[in-house]
């Protein structure tokens, strides 16, 4: 299995370090930021390139881990190789792909990497698609060397599942993000908060999150809600305390009808 | 040390479990249903009574644990007694339990407490406030012997750090339940989405939120936000999609300044 990976962030990192741990070869790391490139391949023992004309054409896979808006420009720059392509992006149909090979798919792991954080790989749902059924089992195997949780999955519900991570990722850190500057404000930590964020993550283990709520939304207590919105700076914060807290209630008669 | 605990809710019973552990007694045990007085109370050892009259007068402490709905009237119909009176509330100042007893105070887990999970309680940020010196004193000695984390606050800070907590807590979790709600939509698991919010709330632990932020809403990508709130079927989500990816932004572009 010899791999070249495009991209040196945060998920190219991750992911090829973990497959460079579980033996696979990586050949080439492509990057346009030569010290990226450089740092990346080093680990990993592979040759780094900073042009795109120098990728290997006999390798088994290409891993496209670039930021979704420079992706087209690198599919357009790459030689012509027979390995299997596939990319990494939980929003972008396999289809891009299509355009410029004929072997490709995705491989969409479902995690929020940063460089220099191990994470534990075995837990992480890794979502795979693939034009051909042989890509497809190639995919499986690979995939399945780096997690127990390996799942087909096609363009149209990788959009979604990308939509949900968003809300679940990017949206529950904002609302850390906005209780930080509050507490800042009036000069408290924002390190009270760390169990409280840790035990309301820890509760959806166990617990569907409309059933883990609780709080002043839930009954739609106007006076502590309006006391807040008026503590609130920030237009934007009481725009989303407002509009958060009545989507919660909203749920929560939902879920009781 | 002899307790009376008013309220047999999750507050109510993870604290007073808490405090048995410790070695204090737990003399009685309130509440207006009486299969959730007995509940608690039997496990503590204590006392079940569903009448205010019977609480006994000789207590050292009385913990206010009730619905913030119902304080006032629970507090309207206690007996005349001479030991400290504390509630357990985010957003009530210490004043108005001034108005029916001269000794008084808070006492503040910062914690969303279930009946039935366990918590380290000894990594849990306790906030107390008393109006006279020895009771401060008597609720710090009390608070040191269930965590590490006592500290002393105002009611005016209090309030913030309670409208903080509602967002790291509640909006957080709601931003779960939005994402469960997309998936469940799709026939997708939510369990896929389990390591990527325990990462989210792990970063945490070594990064400012706003620092940890990633994905469309940063570079404000506008062809990802609009193609997502697309997808959105229901109102109210798309108006929180909007919002917070505005407001993701515009932190984002402060912190760079």
């Amino acid at each position: 299995m010899k791999v070249v990976i495009l991209g040196a962030g945060n998920l190219a990192t991750r992911l090829s370090h973990e497959m460079h741990r579980k033996g696979m070869r990586i050949a080439q790391v492509f990057s346009q930021t030569e010290t990226s490139a450089k740092t990346l391949a080093k680990r990993l023992g592979a040759m780094p390139i900073t042009d795109l004309s120098a990728v290997d054409t006999d390798a088994d896979l290409y891993i496209f881990a670039v930021k979704d808006s420079i992706l087209e420009s690198v599919l357009q720059q790459m030689n012509t190789t027979s390995g299997l392509w596939v990319h990494t992006a939980g929003s972008i149909p396999v289809e891009l792909l299509e355009q410029y090979h004929d072997r490709c798919g995705v491989l969409y792991p479902l995690q929020s990497f940063s460089k220099t954080r191990e994470v534990d790989f075995s837990v992480i749902p890794v979502f795979i698609e693939a034009q051909h059924a042989e890509d497809l089992k190639m995919l499986k195997k690979i995939s399945g060397a780096l997690t127990e949780r390996v799942v087909e999955l096609t363009s149209a519900k990788r959009k979604k599942l990308h939509l949900a991570a968003v809300f679940a990722n990017n949206f529950a850190n904002h609302m850390y993000a906005q209780a930080a500057s509050i507490l800042e404000d009036e000069g408290l930590k924002f390190d009270y908060l760390v169990p409280l964020i840790d035990e309301t993550a820890s509760k959806i283990h166990e617990m569907h999150p409309i059933d883990a709520q609780t709080g002043p939304a839930i009954r739609y207590d106007e006076s502590v809600i309006e006391k807040h919105i008026q503590m609130l700076t920030d237009q934007d914060s009481r725009d989303i305390y407002a509009i958060v807290s009545k989507s919660i209630h909203k749920l929560s008669q939902k879920k009781d009808e």
